[in-house]
């Protein structure tokens, strides 16, 4: 397939600059150009790279302003981030092959139906009692345990393991290896060693939520863990039992949640943070990665560190951490004058 | 299933305080409790939700005293918590069904003997010399490599994966998508690349431990990685070759060990802990979150931050941080007033 | 299989010292020798263990000086961890069965040709368009997805998951639970939620690189995400779309890196280390466990803390840090002096 700058200009709502008849048939990163190529500008830090890329087309901010001459040809919009997002995604649609059917073998328990657009990959097992929606997706070597629901569209991928009786939403995204309904981390004390509390409860995910690849979401010990509608999580995060998150909060990777913690809606982490049990944090709230959050934290609130503190506190205190050498030094000479 | 309040606190040995013919049929928390479902208190920080649950029933502590009226039947118990996890575990023996029997298609090599009440799931895979033992759960998609040795009602859930020769004890319980016996990380380096020093050692796991979802255990390099009696692990923990840990220690989720660190029995280990490597720790000791712990720990210890140090002088460490600023102007002050 | 010292002693090119027909048929560490074993000795911590050691051959430095009598044969070499990694390796070749043929049932797509020498499990999946390079082993449970390249003499352990169109070098290793071209973490926010961004990007994965168990790299948003020659992560380690790492760099345990961010070649690298994303890490860099990399660090760097600073100083600053009850204490002293 091949698209002129003037044809992509029309799809998008941009406008043209320079030679719109060029035409490209692939997409690539402004440092990695080729001829015959579309890239995209978005961030301020790779502006330089503009003036050398090997890209034929290149989707620009409307109000970009070039500081040298620019040989691609240069497409203007609003939001030149949202407009690839949009172009691929189109590309997406048009060229990858979603598999549909029945591979053999695999094991579909009996009485369990198979809607006509479902796709159940070989090795993947289906218990009793399972509810698949419209379009679900189901890659080779998953587990869906007995009683499991999944809502219309779900993207299951290769080795997803769905523990008995949890629940997950529809045009939900589960990358390969995701563990949902493990049980809780629930044992009570006795005698130098531990019982175990068995973890009754199940894993409620709701619609348009993106879970990464090695995730971990235990079952509630009793109730739910639940994940709201839209929430995306990276790879290889744990969410312990009984935890709920908000809305629309995006958590990058690593990140761990101790038991029955209530995260908000619209919040924002960063990798490797680490939240303690049973606590509550509010709504739009923002984290930097690697911080550590021992308490409650208010909504609207952006901290940083371990403990965690607000962010520009944080700023502060690692300036006057860094000149700690120059504090003892102060101090070694008020000492010397005093004693004088 | 029904239980009146009478039945149950024959049951737990317990006092009913209230209508005893208060029957209930399911669990809830305290703070989302519905007609019909037994609660408990046990952390304070919830008794003021005992003023306003739903729930029928709810198991209080001996001495808990109502500072308002409260409206459920109460239970009154030694431990709260360990009442209900008794009820937890007669209501799951009551109503799981525990697989049996061998599903197709699995793979069982020649010679493997099956007892009769074990469970093999679709597509999982024992290899060659592989030692059941009697009533082992091994779910769907699970992989037994040659060689590996399974003790009595053990439980591989749904894609656990074991290397040849690993050795695991009785009444385990290995979560979706834990690797035991993986190639522990050693390598010599040579002419400024690294060579792969085999690893011929296997991973020991004794009996009465649990393992969660997506854990990794590598096998030593000779010898054995060793994991105590009644150790509990959670999710996405990382043993590195040559570990031990001592019994009935507990470590919660994201949790990693460098290779060749002993850890000592009865331990509590917060999460996103890092111990490195060729240390020793001793029993009893209690690490907070996200500590970084790079050398010998005494026995008893109770440790935090990273490097860590004792908690208490962590905790005052942490109050010291937070003044820095005042420490700066106090400094400042004083620099002013001797150049008076 | 049993060998002499004097045999072993030829092998290795050593030296014996004591009785040369002394013989082992296995490998023991030095603190858990048993009779008939060969042990080693490197580093200088476990030099304690040479004087009681029951093993029956230990392999020592040329330059290793017995301060008490020592029982065992000793095989004097330059480099006793080189030696016994060579040991290992030979007895590993000689004793570890590979492996050979396609187990049933497994799933390959049609015209996937499946050389000769190689190793296809039970419930692998290997799909459209897939190239097997001479002498792969793909373990049973993995998939393969379509396109997918896997250099000779490649080896997949049980339940890799490799998406779509990826390519692996030559005698790479990638253990148990790999993830490889998952999704990257890429959404676009509108409205107060998120819209997902394909990633038609790849993985490339050069020759000679091991990953650890549960280990995953995200495929590029566009282009591809690249591990060079030589490389080895350790298990449950997080690589976000985009990354580049350079050849021979090492990586230990549950290290994450943000999108987009380039490491360079030889580096070394801590446990759970976070790198942010669209940085540059020059060659040579070593960076301690648990640090936190905020932006670029130049060549040879030896950095540490989170955020990292140079190594040196962050040792020169727990010092500092440790100290601040004194300083405390000195800048009351001063102020009581000032009043006077």
């Amino acid at each position: 397939m091949q698209f002129s700058a003037n044809q992509i200009a029309a799809l998008v709502g941009g406008t043209v600059e320079g030679n719109g008849d060029t035409s490209v048939s692939t997409f690539a990163k402004i440092e990695e150009g080729v001829p015959g190529a579309i890239s995209f500008l978005a961030n301020p830090k790779y502006t330089p790279y503009i003036y050398d890329t090997r890209s034929s087309i290149v989707l620009v901010s409307n109000d970009f302003v070039a500081e040298k001459p620019v040989r691609p040809t240069l497409i203007r919009v609003e939001d030149p981030y949202a407009t690839v997002a949009h172009l691929l995604d189109m590309v997406s649609k048009m060229t990858s092959r979603q598999p549909v059917g029945v591979e053999q073998p695999s094991y579909i328990a009996e009485g369990v139906t198979v809607p006509d657009d479902a796709y159940i990959g070989a090795f993947a097992y289906v218990g009793d009692g399972v509810k698949l929606g419209k379009g679900v997706r189901i890659y080779p070597q998953c587990y869906v345990g007995p009683g499991v629901e999944l809502g219309d569209e779900t993207v299951l991928y290769p080795g997803v393991k769905l523990y008995h009786g949890c629940k997950i939403g529809s045009r939900c995204i589960l990358h390969a290896g995701v563990v949902i309904g493990a049980d809780g981390f629930g044992f009570a004390p006795h005698d130098g060693h531990y019982d175990k509390i068995p973890q009754l409860g199940i894993v409620e995910i709701a619609d348009d939520v993106e879970i990464g690849a090695n995730t971990t979401i235990d079952r509630a010990t009793m109730g739910a863990t639940r994940i709201g509608r839209g929430v995306k999580l990276d790879n290889l995060i744990q969410v312990a039992h009984n935890c709920e998150i908000g809305h629309d909060t995006v958590m990058a990777s690593q990140c761990g949640i101790a038991g029955s913690t209530k995260i908000g809606a619209n919040c924002m982490m960063g990798g490797q943070v680490g939240f303690a049990g049973h606590i509550t944090v509010g709504d739009g709230v923002q984290v930097g990665a690697q911080s550590g959050i021992p308490g409650n934290v208010p909504a609207g609130a952006r901290i940083m560190g371990s403990p965690a503190i607000d962010a520009r506190e944080w700023s502060r205190q690692t300036v006057y951490q860094k000149n700690l050498a120059k504090l003892y030094r102060r101090v070694d000479n008020l000492e010397k004058h005093a004693e004088q």
